[in-house]
């Protein structure tokens, strides 16, 4: 195991978190916040200070970097990084247990958008503003920007961090460098998240919330920086939300399709086009079901329909109804969306519809086979034939979220809250989403679970934003002996 | 396609089940029961009619028989045995709908033991007889009965039959016959039935009692003959329940090993290490869970426990607690108990402990491979590597499994009761067990349901119970045309 090299990386992850803390020190600043500011500072202060003192022990890192250590920075990083951006909400008692910043600032990075909070409006807007750009940061991915801005001199280790951080079953390159490909995929982000900023501002929507609610829509992680979410801002707001919600959860190399004119084979997304049927699908069926609570009006059952699907499947979390209150129909529909989640390389959490579309194909060619055993059955993906490897990776990733869901929900049991509760709340936490139904519904939060279930929570929001195998190695005892070097 | 050969196969099973309907005939008659006993012979008649009209009709077929018309006969096999089945039910007006019938006719081929009925003992003996009957003939196979009685001419098509039909991811040959394969497992499956009529009349149990409840357990099916399923009765008696409760659970390749004498090899079958310790953990855990409820008494706690785990784990589904009142823990572990199910090659339902040996070999194999690329990992269970087929076969299953889970619950949330009903509804019926939690409780039944859920269920029970594909493919259009052929 090359040591020096994850310390090395780790250094730089930490003065990274420094520069982070920049902008909602600013802010705390403006507003005269002192408390938020002087636990901002010292987190600044202790986190540059550690990532100093790392990158200087382990600056002369050399040698070869594999896969294991690709999976090893990964979760560890987000580890780190989690553990001291809670510092702020508990240094200046904003958050007073640290076990609940901790969860807080996870469910921010993985872009959950879970909270322990039920009264945000009492934050400072320092912390507030720290706390929606975590869901920002945590969106495109730390290590992805790392590799952006960072020249890591020569060495086959990026494919390592970027293919142990990117959601979905495949990474795809955009072009032959990955510096570059990072670099694009950075760009196409912040130019989605100052179009949403620029549509918030133009309904009115004052800069600071105008930013907040960005950077939630942008990582599809969903923290509000009002008690009722979304719920009190205009319907026109509402509407660029659910717009912009939904275009997050698109796989990010269409983006850079359409950018290279390339529209035709952009539209020949087969993971776009099932994204979107289920979307609309699921938006056109709830809008009937839930017409007679909207007094027959289909202009605002729709509208509260397709704010909330979109929320849901692209994993976001934001609220404009209290769905939990819904017939059961729509609430079911809501738990399986949960679990679809959004395309492979987007923002978004869930299974991820790549998945579903290669599970699916996988499904009927050996339906096909068993049908005709000597004929041959390959699955085929916009034309082309996709390897044994990646469905072993799909079945695989299926079985590891099935059991982790399992321990999970039997772990999270010990506190006798309903099934409805403990179920969805694993699902919510493990798909990145934010809110469930019943107790942890729009209008509930997580802050009643003991800290036995909220650390199994907080690891099921890294599991899930980190697709699970980055975290398993870094806590399988057989990474760490010697004998498997 | 070999339609004739169909036919034939079909007009066998009618006689069959006229001879089947015998048994519940001749209680009729010694307990003078007109109005049933006239049901019963109506459809014996016409029962032996469709036979022998259709035998006579397809007689001469000839030809070669594949895996198609295997997965076909099935799936039709089982249909036509249930809805010509449940036609004493309906005919006598004891079940005063024909889809209620059919719902529990299904329940019984199926073992599952899910029911609409509220009031089991205001039913005529003869066909309480009958439905208990059936949970013995569905226990181990109809075709496998047919192939072990009746001569079926040379031809390769009795393993297609026996593949379709037999549980769990691979068919296990006991013998290089096929057609003594069947008949060594159904002299198993007489012997241990039995021997628990014998230990159930040894507690004074009456003989009608004794019979039903075998056939219940045999079948690991779960229809009681009183209305508070197994709690009249005394702690021995449920004791012996309990005890052949599990041991149907195990893959009879177990017994024949041990008729055979080859203990140690018997022993070794890593499936019932699996199976034994999933159910004594269970015990274990629920028994400290529930201790409170029972006034800290370990033997009552012990017994309840013991009764409801390995009822809910071989899918057997009868009651002595109404464990929907427990605490939530115990709950949570008896719905994780319904999907995993029995052994392979038992008469219990469930997704089976094999597929999850398999399920989690794989995941630790590909684990292996990602840390090491070039390292070979195979997936060896009892010393034998596993084929790539199998392993593949597997994962479609786990794929089919989940999608008509997800189906059939977003169709029952029509009805708009509550998740938990819905779920473990499904549950309970895919995995062939019968209660669930809430509504469907062990105290509830299923009569409240609408008639599109009962045949959304009734589906589930036979999908559950063929293993998904023989009627997966009576239901695909692409096996009835042509050109699939």
């Amino acid at each position: 195991m090359n040591g020096k090299m994850i310390g090395k990386l780790l250094g730089f992850l930490l003065l990274l978190e420094c520069l982070f803390l920049f902008p909602p020190a600013l802010i705390s600043i403006l507003d005269r916040e002192q408390t938020a500011l002087r636990a901002i500072f010292t987190t600044m202060a202790l986190s540059a200070g550690a990532g100093i003192l790392l990158w200087s022990l382990c600056r002369k890192a050399q040698g070869r970097f594999y896969a294991r250590e690709g999976f090893l920075i990964t979760g560890l990083g987000w580890i780190v990084l989690s553990a001291v951006g809670a510092l702020p909400f508990w240094l200046s008692r904003e958050i007073p247990r640290y076990i609940d910043a901790f969860f807080e600032t996870v469910s921010g990075f993985t872009t959950t958008g879970a909270s322990i909070l039920s009264n945000v409006e009492a934050m400072s807007r320092g912390l507030l503003f720290w706390r929606s750009f975590t869901h920002w940061l945590g969106g495109m991915g730390i290590l992805v920007f790392l590799l952006a801005v960072v020249p890591m001199g020569k060495g086959g280790y990026s494919v390592h961090l970027l293919r142990a951080e990117s959601p979905g079953p495949s990474v795809s390159k955009l072009v032959p460098k990955l510096r570059q490909t990072a670099a694009i995929l950075y760009l196409i982000y912040i130019a989605l998240t100052v179009l949403n900023v620029l549509f918030l501002l133009a309904g009115k929507m004052p800069l600071f919330d105008s930013l907040c609610t960005a950077f939630g829509t942008a990582g599809t992680g969903g923290f509000g920086i009002k008690n009722n979410s979304m719920a009190g801002y205009s319907p026109y707001l509402q509407t660029v939300c659910t717009v912009f919600m939904a275009l997050f959860g698109i796989n990010f190399a269409v983006y850079f399709l359409i950018l290279l004119g390339k529209f035709r084979q952009a539209l020949r997304s087969e993971e776009l086009g099932v994204y979107l049927s289920i979307m609309l699908g699921s938006i056109a069926i709830i809008t009937v079901d839930v017409l007679p609570i909207y007094g027959g009006s289909v202009r605002a059952a729709l509208h509260d329909a397709a704010f909330s699907v979109s929320s849901v499947m692209t994993t976001t979390g934001f609220a404009t109804a209290d769905f939990n209150l819904w017939p059961q129909l729509s609430r079911s529909i809501l738990v399986v969306l949960m679990v679809v989640g959004a395309c492979a390389g987007s923002t978004g959490g869930g299974i991820k519809c790549a998945r579903i579309v290669l599970l699916f194909k996988s499904l009927g060619a050996r339906m096909r086979q068993m049908l005709h055993p000597r004929s041959v059955n390959l699955v085929q993906v916009e034309g082309h034939t996709v390897g044994e490897e990646t469905l072993q990776g799909v079945n695989t990733y299926m079985t590891a979220y099935c059991a982790i869901g399992v321990i999970s929900l039997l772990i999270l049991s010990l506190d006798n809250f309903s099934l409805e509760t403990n179920l969805t709340a694993v699902l919510a936490c493990l798909n990145n989403i934010g809110p469930g139904l019943d107790m942890v519904g729009p209008t509930g939060n997580y802050a009643m679970f003991s800290d036995l279930s909220k650390l199994t929570l907080i690891l099921n929001m890294l599991l899930g934003r980190l697709e699970i195998f980055p975290l398993l190695f870094l806590l399988s005892p057989r990474t760490w002996t010697r004998a498997s070097n």
